[in-house]
């Protein structure tokens, strides 16, 4: 059995117990953006609720143009206020970097991508670049309650980055 | 208190009763590309537990640009293999469209989002469309096992797209 066969029987057992439907507009009026790692269980982590908070997830919690997109649907249409970011330790994009990832590419099939692998060095600094590329959008009308953090992947603690 | 607030202190109990760390590649092999939705508990919905899979979220669940950068660090580097797309009844991306979304803002701040906002009018389609765009991709190795669904805000079923 795949993986995702193994997954649509638990969805089933989800589907009998489901009590819904809640309202569109999320009632905590925040959105988290998150790195995708498998480990960083968004919902357990910050005790989300379902129908409170927009999760927008990529490879390193990056604000990249499509988290802009992302996170200008959610303030201007739907009516989110805070955004929380998070990264965490262990990071898998803390280990390459972003030329020898596409060069690999364009080794291999010959086509190299035009876009950033948005490697990080740093941790600290890209959850500081992330809060900077968010204030610095003309497109995302809130900006004062935006809080950066670096999930613990040992602890599952989640520390504050200033 | 702000919700920043409250999630801070819901994570201190997690961190609490935390076991880990788990190893960096998702060991089921698996990564889920989702709308940012607050209803779409990702983790309930499919019974994920962590550490097997990663988890992509967006407005729409749509493959965007960024989306692709984030599966093919997904699948070159740590080793998935399985893609399971979800969409969702009552979507935000149901309710505009681009022209207008984009005209509003640029009415209201002067400028005009040079990216696609990405709304669509047909669940079903759009789903058909994401896969179609990771088939298409160059950059995602494995793509013989994408699968699509659309999750029902009022029964919490998936429902797959063929």
């Amino acid at each position: 059995m795949s993986v995702t066969e193994q997954y649509l029987l638990n969805n089933e057992a989800y589907a009998a117990a489901f009590t819904g439907p809640l309202p569109l507009p999320p009632s905590g009026q925040v959105a988290v953006v998150a790195c995708m790692d498998a480990r960083l269980n968004v919902y357990a982590t910050l005790g989300l609720k379902d129908g409170e908070a927009h999760v927008i997830r990529n490879a390193g919690g990056v604000i990249t143009e499509d988290a802009i997109r992302s996170l200008a649907i959610s303030q201007r249409l739907l009516g989110t206020r805070e955004i929380i970011l998070i990264h965490h330790t262990d990071c898998g994009m803390l280990t390459f970097t972003d030329d020898v990832f596409k060069q690999q590419i364009q080794d291999e099939i010959g086509i190299k991508p035009a876009w950033s692998a948005e490697a990080f060095s740093d941790l600290d600094d890209d959850v500081r670049q992330s809060v900077r590329r968010i204030q610095a959008s003309a497109f995302i009308p809130h900006t004062d309650a935006v809080r950066g953090f670096i999930f613990d992947v040992a602890t599952g603690r989640l520390n504050e980055v200033k």
